[in-house]
């Protein structure tokens, strides 16, 4: 009984997310889903992502959180379009969010949409908003174990964002184990090692996107 | 609609909560219910605070994670009783899966049942499963801001573990910005700085639990 409601809501989002993805196809617009566990560093991720791509990548972002605007109000002080959406409780952003968000917002040129979804590692990853690309942050303060715990957000996402690496010198995180757990979860997962404080990786990261974004796949 | 059919969900969730209470309360057992993001450090605290409490307060602890059985095989491997709930998918634990569990366990003589809910800031604060204290940690790493982006989470606590707080020196962290806003929201909660990693401040949170496990309250 529970289980047939939920598929309900499972496909009710899945429709809104096509209708998400061919509003943005019929723009040429590529969007990015930024999924991570509260505090793992997404929204300094994205103020250092926009850094990289500016003055070449128009984007626009849209930012998910429970309650307050302080994330899209720091993207706006850059002069970069954004959008916040407040969910109220609820743990993850739908289609049906995004689509409201994509409709308010001046997609005129835009290029890129970053849609930051709630800091959660569980619900996000079974909600399609109609993204082209699921990019998670693991942030090495919460360890190299992670994947064995929230198994369906490390497989579904195509990018895995290892952040915070200049704190490996101050835990017992292993770059080693974690790459082999995450590889044989998802072999095609492509990882950047970064860190938001000192920049280091950043560069790699942003040359990547630039390429994916223009050649729209 | 859908807020209706939430309310069913917490209403079933409630009355299974108080079983949970009953039965604990029938045989003088405590029951703590731990909640922090993936990776705050929640199963290293665990085992820091049986150590703290061994051979003084008889304790089992039920582990509550997406997949696997890491945690319950860490505790299980010191001794203590611990029994593991798969939520297979599900962000949090409910009061039924308590239930199951502590009816599985052997809770003779046990004065502190300890719950390890599943790493969410969201959803675990929703839902009662019977216990007498609610305690979130927030790791260091995670950032001061917090609090207002994960409101329920910090109101609804009865303690809030800082941990990590060896890394401060390698982060932004500024911890009377924390306390000032969580004191802000939950005037009455008790805050505790630890370091599972150095066992610093970890004495002061023992003897506090000891005597709360004691009264009974």
């Amino acid at each position: 009984m529970e289980i047939e409601v939920l598929e309900g809501v499972f496909d009710a989002n899945e429709i809104i997310a096509r209708e998400n993805r061919s509003l943005l196809d019929g723009r040429g617009a590529f969007m990015l889903n930024l999924m991570a566990s509260p505090g793992a560093g997404k929204t300094s991720f994205i103020m250092k992502t926009l850094e990289g791509i500016s003055g070449e990548i128009k984007t626009a972002v849209i930012e998910g959180d429970i309650a307050g605007k302080v994330d899209s109000e720091r993207i706006a002080a850059t002069g970069v379009q954004a959008i916040q959406i407040n969910t109220g409780g609820s743990c993850h952003l739908e289609a049906r969010q995004v689509n409201t968000a994509l409709n308010r917002l001046d997609l005129e040129g835009v290029q890129l949409v970053i849609v930051e979804n709630v800091g959660n590692l569980v619900c996000p990853a079974e909600f399609k908003l109609g993204e082209d690309l699921k990019v998670m942050i693991l942030s090495v303060a919460e360890g190299d174990d992670k994947p064995l715990k929230y198994p369906l957000m490390f497989s579904e996402s195509d990018v895995l964002i290892v952040n915070k690496i200049d704190l490996i010198p101050h835990t017992d995180f292993d770059m080693e184990r974690l790459e082999e757990t995450v590889l044989k979860m998802n072999p095609s997962v492509v990882i950047f090692k970064v860190s938001c404080r000192t920049g280091e990786g950043l560069d790699a990261w942003t040359a990547w996107l630039k390429k994916r974004v223009r050649s729209g796949a």
